[in-house]
């Protein structure tokens, strides 16, 4: 897996006699409220079923964020739920200190890619129908957008292992919330290592909250990523989009657009409000 | 709980030692296909976990379909995974003749009803920031609306337990697939009972997939449903919608809009395109 911060931090091996695996969560990957990302303690569940389940791509992972998670030692419990044909279900718990931080559950299968299994003239490709009623964000090129000095996050080392770029520089960064929960960007590992599958769990739950443009802060309960493509290498263009803030809670969806176009992961997580 | 269909077919009861529940899924929630509603089992689900939890409310259930349910007996296994000051967590496993059907996770709480805790005027209510982008579907009277004959759908029972109205009759219903997956209609128990919060993960799932209006069928894999608010009483508004359809997959997104105009219940599914 190379020496990429991503591939060494989320690095899960076995551990006692139960199946069970060892983890040791790093300070790299902290949100600006100096806790651990939770999409990189759901990716680390999400690696520890990779090694179990009998396909090799997640499809689906939900994630509950139960704990804050602390750098140091975590354990990873992981079972196979069912494991049919075609698909395979399977759950993990993310522990700290005989705690559980995350639950996770998942559906893996084999995931075709646009790029080998792409849909004929009609729109009837091998795996079926394809209908797409949406478009990568219109940015411009990555090398003309710009980004929040890395410097200017103060604890938030996650800043300095993902690269954003944007048309321009986020309200909530100027000072100048727009009102608007919204964003599109480029994103990548800093690092250079590509996206992948075990990857986009965590790229997902990377930014900062769109709630942000309200001047509001909030703590995820739950996300729910599908993935629906493996990424073409490049740049990665994200959507983040919050529709409905009321009663202390808000969503927040995700789209992600490889370089090739192709949506490959769409995330919705229900996050709740943090007292100012 | 009277003797509403939707209370008595997802009853469930102490059963053996463990703190486990047993249940009876009935064959009056069936789709199409005949198969037993993943929505009326993750509700069945919900109601189990209900019963554990230290708050009232669920306010988001993901569930996972591990195979098809079967009108008979059945258990739910449920456990509350923590319990904190304002939240708590729990999972919960529908199995029959020993098998896991439906894998659920939840987190409960208190939530505040838009009724009696609505923002200030300046969109600031006790519970926080107040963000609306979108409305209700507009959508004829329900008086003025029409619905599928139930005799139409043959085996489906699930469409004489829920009435649906919509300004047209569906594309696929009429032969004639639109080829947007989309619709917007009105939606409630045909036997009188009100929505609510335990009955809202049934609802969310009780349509035809809006990929019948691209000729295909599907069935569900996971489904993620996040309760925003205490439902009031009448017809409730629904969006259904699926932006992308690729590589076998596509998700659908679900709205459902009460009577006052609030937004109770968003979901989304990831769902298998099935073979022709």
């Amino acid at each position: 897996m190379g020496d990429y911060a991503f591939d060494t931090d989320s690095r899960v091996w076995p551990a006692g006699a139960d199946g069970g695996f060892a983890a040791e969560l790093t300070d790299r990957w902290n949100g600006t409220a100096g806790a651990v990302n939770g999409g990189y303690m759901l990716a680390t569940c999400t690696r520890a079923l990779g090694l179990a389940m009998p396909f090799p791509d997640p499809v689906v992972v939900s994630g509950f964020f139960l704990r804050p998670g602390a750098a140091g030692p975590a354990a990873v419990r992981s079972s196979v739920i069912r494991s049919g044909r075609t698909m395979a279900f399977g759950e993990a718990a993310l522990t700290q200190d005989g705690k559980d931080i995350v639950r996770a559950t998942a559906a893996f299968a084999r995931l075709g890619s646009a790029a080998r299994e792409g849909s004929d003239r009609d729109g009837a490709g091998r795996d079926g129908p394809v209908f797409l009623d949406g478009t990568p964000p219109a940015l411009p090129p990555p090398v003309e957008c710009v980004g929040v000095p890395v410097a200017s996050f103060g604890l938030a080392s996650i800043a300095e292992r993902i690269e954003f770029r944007s048309a321009e520089l986020p309200g909530w960064f100027r000072g100048q919330p727009s009102g608007r929960p919204a964003s599109e960007f480029w994103m990548r590992f800093a690092d250079g290592r590509e996206a992948d599958l075990l990857s986009l769990p965590l790229l997902v739950d990377s930014t900062a909250p769109s709630v942000l443009e309200l001047g509001a802060g909030s703590t995820t309960i739950q996300l729910t990523v599908h993935l629906r493509a493996h990424p073409a290498p490049g740049w990665l263009a994200c959507r983040a989009t919050t529709r409905f803030v009321s009663n202390g809670y808000h969503e927040e969806d995700f789209e992600v657009w490889d370089s090739a176009g192709t949506l490959v992961a769409q995330s919705r997580q229900l996050a709740l409000i943090l007292p100012p």
